[in-house]
């Protein structure tokens, strides 16, 4: 099993647009990690097409080159993080319709069994607490071993400086929290 | 206000796939509306681009022509029936992109007071009730008038002759009831 030296993490930000707080956590976080343990972003979510069964081979060599490329990411990676605004209540579409994809065919879903930590913000009050839920429960359909923490970073929009630098100090340290956790081997209780 | 003989009912399948059972559904509901009532389909579900902030011009008159199309289809309809899939225990990704552009901007968002009712179907036993709930839910945020029914067909791969037709009496018999409430004016209670 992968020692905390040698962990490369996956960061995927849930939100598209470029300048996102979302893809600002996933940017502190490669700060935070762990001494050795490494974040590489998967950075073409907006590239995946619309699932449907008709475009799906069945087999993940026959699936959409940008869908291959993000399960190839997965599978590389020892740990994923996903950081994710809310929209609706919910999880955005275009990530949900990501880990659609994913998890086709069943036997070859790259989450299985993959550690995956889910963390949030948004610009409102409750830094997306319900995108986080229903995204760790979507997970856990995938079979991946999902950390069993919820960590939101509400009113983001005033939590970075304007280099883009993650300045809400309780959410860093908490962040630093989660971090050790998803790259910690064996996995904490 | 819309008297059922007049009502327009726009279906709308959270599944891409050319033989869905969940278009079946809405083939079937087209027959079984009440007298006067009619259903169209928004049959572009699937040219919706992901959604991105930095794509989203902030009026409807800007965003991409099938987001237009999409919202237009809602805003003409007299009500709306979404039935849906289950992916990974939650909505599939697509129809919650799509939902995700029609709420913005808020002020904006044809669902806005729409009575809408949500039905399921899947090849399992359970009828996609997960998926169902999550909608309900969004859909709640978008601040439609949701119909507060869970109708699911389980088994779905049974429940259709060759030709497409719904031959499930139960399943049937519910969506007709189902729909009659949908078209109904005022709201049953």
């Amino acid at each position: 099993m992968a020692t905390p030296e040698s962990v490369t993490v996956l960061g995927i930000s849930g939100s598209l647009r470029a300048g996102s707080h979302n893809r600002k956590i996933l940017r502190a976080a490669a700060e935070l990690l762990p001494p050795g343990a490494r974040l590489v972003t998967f950075d073409r979510l907006g590239d995946i097409p619309p699932y449907n069964e008709d475009d799906d081979a069945g087999t993940t060599g026959q699936q959409p080159e940008a869908v291959r490329e993000f399960k190839n990411a997965i599978a590389e990676a020892d740990r994923v993080l996903i950081a994710t605004p809310e929209y609706n209540g919910s999880i955005p579409g275009q990530l949900k319709n990501a880990l659609d994809w994913a998890s086709r065919p069943r036997a070859e879903d790259p989450l299985r069994g993959k550690r995956v930590a889910v963390v949030g913000s948004t610009n409102g009050l409750f830094g997306a607490v319900w995108a986080q839920a229903e995204l760790r429960k979507i997970l856990g359909i995938h079979g991946a071993e999902v950390l069993d923490r919820e960590l939101g970073l509400p009113l983001a929009m005033d939590a970075f400086d304007e280099e883009g630098n993650l300045v809400e100090d309780g959410f860093r340290d908490a962040l630093r929290d989660l971090l050790e956790d998803l790259a910690a081997s064996p996995v904490p209780a």
